[in-house]
């Protein structure tokens, strides 16, 4: 089959071999999927990803020395199954799925694995038991959105908001975005979000975000502390003794969106007290903070990754059901032949969110 | 009066005014107090400390061209008592205090502070509402220990912890230390505490530690796992299907109490997935993590610093009632002049937990 290939840490296309299902496992025709700013990276630090992989006990171990063939937001086509499968959804259908293969030695990631072969190639396996079918209606590329959506949901789930919490979104690539749909879903407003590019900006506010801020001319902080406070619900505010001078500052949760080393120091510089800093921008490389500032002001840093199946569900579900606004994350189109330009364009943020890749 | 002070960097003993109570004050007579590792790093690391401080926003912000009189785990005996005070405890009276004055422009910090002196002086001032009196029978070096036993009491209480949990400590000076009297008083068991130095773990099984490791012997989350796995309470583990191969493991709460660069990354890279790490060492240098590491299993980070008006006076109350064990804690007592060898004593871990300074 012709794929999108990480050869000598390079991507080229190339004919890969067609892979078979296993025992509980189908195989699919690859119809769309997105590129993800984490295939970006593991591309361009491919080694410092496996070491970090490896050093974290984690599945993605990848060989560089042999072929990946990565892409895990993806829409694919039943073409087949495998031995001690069900056949519950027939051949033809449309599926989404988390991109894992579920193994009795445990599970294998797909995508990021010499193995089991993602989305930038013409075919896949799944394993049935993980199949979501797309709904009738839903268009094949809205529904390759389902997984780095779902990213946002978890991550919102994760921060366990409480009704006085007031969230800022700090960068708005695919992963700010995608909290920014949840929180909006979720109605926990005002959502204030910052990024440098106006184009990403834009895409925050059809997302829903309610206040955008530019970096370089305003501090987030200020625009999240005037926002938290005029949007505050009466109802909601907590109950204090009236010798009080004025109500306090609503809970701040930030979500670090951005993943690039000094982020995170910065936001914890600038965090009022208490602030719960999730962390869903994924950072591959070594990161320098200055503990003193989460001692000083008892800073909560939660990191987040993926989601679970009933999140996947769910958001393939709020997709279907016009929930949450999707038609702006497409911004661009591509065949097997356009992944590595797509991967340069997509380096540069005030062009893209999502790029497609089609078959 | 004579005190020890932070003059240009170095400490040296030497003559300062005795300070006069404000509204709402007391002058205090110091009768002991105990001298912190902050207190060590504060002189070591003193431009460092400064800069953070105030990068954060914190009130520890010092002009280290002034002499500064640290020391803030004190017990002390009023003297004077100030204009617009009530008097409720006399002079003659034996008082511990969290180390803050509450003055109309906001809280003051005492000991780290260029215009309130600390417990390494004969003479402070202390707000007269922040007064705890020491319980008779109580002795004033066992009531000086409040201070950085609640440290250990408030750091358990952020950590919010769940029936099922299970602690691993992290270091075992001073912090560490109180941290597992904490556990221990709160019956959160087994208690699994690590340190380099045997003297340390022997300090550590004397506050309540169940198993000590050495870490240059054996890995201290392999101990971990057996001992929490042993002593799991039926009643308190979770329900789960019988077809489950094993029970799982219990939730990790790790509490760093080291606070030197490089150790929070190790306890990244070790951790289970989503392991709750509290960080009660207090690191003033700036420190390098891989935010990897915390992703891909999803850890939590929580800083913390200090203790509320209400876990200070629950310290002071669990060591007179004898629910802390106390005594092994104290290590040594030097007079003012003996405080800047004292420093230079505790920077070996082997010999000592607390040294007190008496007047």
């Amino acid at each position: 089959m012709r794929a999108a290939v990480m050869r000598d840490r390079k991507l080229v296309v190339a004919e890969v071999p067609v892979p078979e299902p296993g025992r509980g496992e189908v195989l699919v025709r690859t119809l769309a999927c997105g590129i993800c700013g984490s295939d970006l990276h593991a591309l361009k630090h491919a080694d410092k990803f496996v070491e970090t992989a490896r050093r974290a006990g984690s599945p993605m171990v990848m060989d560089l020395a042999r072929d990946v063939v990565m892409g895990h937001e993806f829409c694919a086509e039943i073409v087949d199954h495998g031995a001690g499968t069900t056949r519950t959804l027939k051949a033809g259908t449309r599926v989404c799925s988390r991109p894992v293969l579920m193994r009795d030695t445990g599970p294998q990631t797909i995508g990021y694995s010499n193995d089991h072969p993602g989305g930038y190639g013409e075919y896949m396996r799944l394993s049935e038991t993980l199949l979501l079918p797309v709904p009738d209606g839903l268009s094949t590329e809205q529904a390759a959105l389902t997984e780095p959506l779902a990213v946002g949901l978890h991550a919102v789930q994760k921060a366990r908001l409480a009704p006085d919490d007031a969230p800022l979104v700090i960068g708005c690539g695919p992963v700010g975005l995608a909290v920014i749909a949840a929180l909006r879903l979720l109605d926990v407003r005002p959502i204030v979000a910052a990024d440098f590019s106006a184009r990403r900006r834009e895409l925050a506010v059809a997302l829903g975000a309610d206040v955008v801020v530019d970096p370089a001319k305003a501090t987030p902080w200020q625009s999240w502390r005037e926002t938290a406070t005029v949007w505050r619900d009466p109802a909601r505010a907590p109950k204090l003794p009236p010798w009080l001078p004025g109500p306090p500052a609503r809970p701040a949760v930030v979500f670090e969106c951005v993943g690039v080393p000094g982020v995170l120091d910065q936001i914890m510089a600038v965090a009022p007290r208490d602030t719960r800093i999730v962390v869903v921008g994924v950072c591959m490389e070594a990161d320098t903070i200055h503990p003193m500032l989460g001692i000083v002001k008892e800073l909560y840093l939660q990191f987040v990754l993926g989601y679970t199946q009933d999140e996947f569900a769910a958001t393939l579900g709020h997709i279907a059901g016009g929930r949450i606004e999707t038609a702006p994350l497409i911004t661009g189109h591509v065949g097997v032949d356009g992944v590595a330009r797509a991967f340069e364009e997509l380096a540069s943020p005030d062009r893209h969110a999502k790029i497609l890749v089609g078959f």
